[in-house]
């Protein structure tokens, strides 16, 4: 039998990989701070624990008796994550659910990285080839974390993955994001600033992000490979498309914010791994992932 | 007033810098496992903590106050500690120990850092010029600590630096590493099997090492810098030393022992900002701290 143990499961990310493991067989166990948080899913159980409480967690680990442990868990607040002293909290909180997890019979552990690794003065960011050079905490947290996990994992007995995350929109975003708050102000009528969005950036609907994870804790690919679509597109294209959805196009204001000095003019992905070896297909393409997006933001904004 | 936390204070570094923190004026609250095991220093209050129980610690950090933090303790078993899990723990309890003594109005932290966390192809490390690519998990540890920390340290509003310790010989060195077993074994009138030791190290006496890091504390350095000599001997030189200051020269059979296939021929140590910007003069040179820790070791051996 195979148990998947998913932390922030209730996430952004997250709460769309419950219903991927369980396709696939997984007993699934969701992991969030409050039980109730976890979206209710046929075949999952939810869990209530605080990954800071050491007990709690040794004591969840302990029950559950992982054979699978899936990692999304970490401070995400909007605008604040980048610098954030709680990164180093979950940099902490990581390495001893992982210790805690080998020391349990846990066999394979796939944890979510971020392109923030990378050496953003590269314009293509692969796996195999780009520096790694966090400029942020958040950043660095993770990097570090991945050193830690890429050393110990022979000596814990453990096959690992590590997914780098790039540029993720679709339901339960959060606000304070470039597409939620985008959506937020043209749904309810009020004038959108933006920047000329001319950097290019790799986008991927949450859920094809949920479902990349999946494949690859289902699969024995070793070490890091970058989750994302392969294709860099404008931010201004993005924009312009959820004008166009929603209707609000003369809303948005191109260029009323001013590009920040560092803001790379390029983030592409490059996935051999997630293609050749993973062999994932994603569900969603930018137009129908931002369509249903947009769908479902209508549906759930509060009026 | 100046209140330092010292941690791993019974341990063969941090032991020797409780006396030289009094010294230098300040307050000293020592921390080990087990209190008992500080040496009894004038000036020093000891206190008993498990620094992987977080409770325990911000108990300890709320009651000490600290203005400044000598973080020494890690896993230190000889042989072991290259690759044992434990260094994970170690980085976990570490960045909660930051966290909390900056929460804790913490000023200055100050933490033992390695010559493993260098790329070893390099005979000189600098800690300007020399590349990190450590090769052990303890060295990725240390490594991905400092990562953390150096990044962390100016939204935690804290003044840092970190000592990268090479070769360390002295009073109190656990049994299980190269002098400490040649030392017991040439006094036990054992034969002392040994490497042809053409390899050159930085080698510097454990009192040495310990008052380097409270003048660091002391000084406003902030950054990565070496605790070392400056000056790399042959390890042959060094037991040779050790023969005739036991008078059992005859014991030692150079050779006996293979030279690892992975062992790197030299690694010196560039000490400018010890030298410079602390300031820091050792007491002791190669011939008499060798004199003095065989003294130590006739005196203390059991018979």
């Amino acid at each position: 039998m195979t148990r998947a143990l998913v932390t922030g499961a209730s996430g952004f990310i997250g709460r769309h990989s419950l219903a991927a493991l369980v396709e696939r067989g997984y007993e699934v166990h969701a992991v969030a701070r409050g039980a109730g948080t976890v979206p209710a899913t046929v075949g999952v159980t939810a869990h209530a624990c605080d990954l800071f409480d050491d007990r709690a967690m040794a004591a969840l680990v302990e029950r559950v008796h992982p054979t699978h442990l899936l990692h999304f868990a970490w401070y995400a607040v909007p605008g604040r994550f980048w610098t954030a002293p709680e990164n180093l909290d979950w940099v902490a909180a990581s390495l001893r659910l992982v210790r805690t997890f080998a020391a349990a019979g846990g066999r394979r552990v796939v944890i979510a990285g971020s392109c923030a690794e990378y050496d953003w003065s590269h314009a293509t960011l692969s796996e195999i080839a780009t520096p790694l050079a966090p400029r942020t905490l958040y950043g660095t947290a993770k990097d570090a974390l991945r050193r830690c996990l890429e050393q110990a994992a022979p000596s814990l007995g453990l096959s690992w993955a590590w997914g780098r995350i790039f540029f993720v929109y679709g339901p339960h975003e959060p606000l304070g994001r470039l597409i939620s708050s985008l959506l937020d102000d043209l749904l309810a009528g009020r004038r959108a600033a933006v920047t000329a969005g001319t950097q290019l950036r790799d986008f991927m609907h949450a859920e094809d992000v949920a479902r990349a994870f999946v494949a690859t804790l289902d699969s024995a690919v070793e070490g890091s490979l970058n989750i994302a679509s392969g294709e860099a597109v404008a931010v201004r294209e993005v924009v312009a498309r959820l004008g166009t959805l929603t209707g609000r196009s003369t809303l948005i204001d191109f260029g009323a914010r001013p590009t920040p000095a560092d803001e790379p003019p390029c983030l592409a992905a490059d996935i051999p791994t997630l293609l050749d070896t993973v062999g994932f297909t994603p569900r969603y393409g930018l137009a129908n992932g931002l369509e249903r997006t947009v769908e479902w933001w209508r549906g759930s904004r509060p009026t």
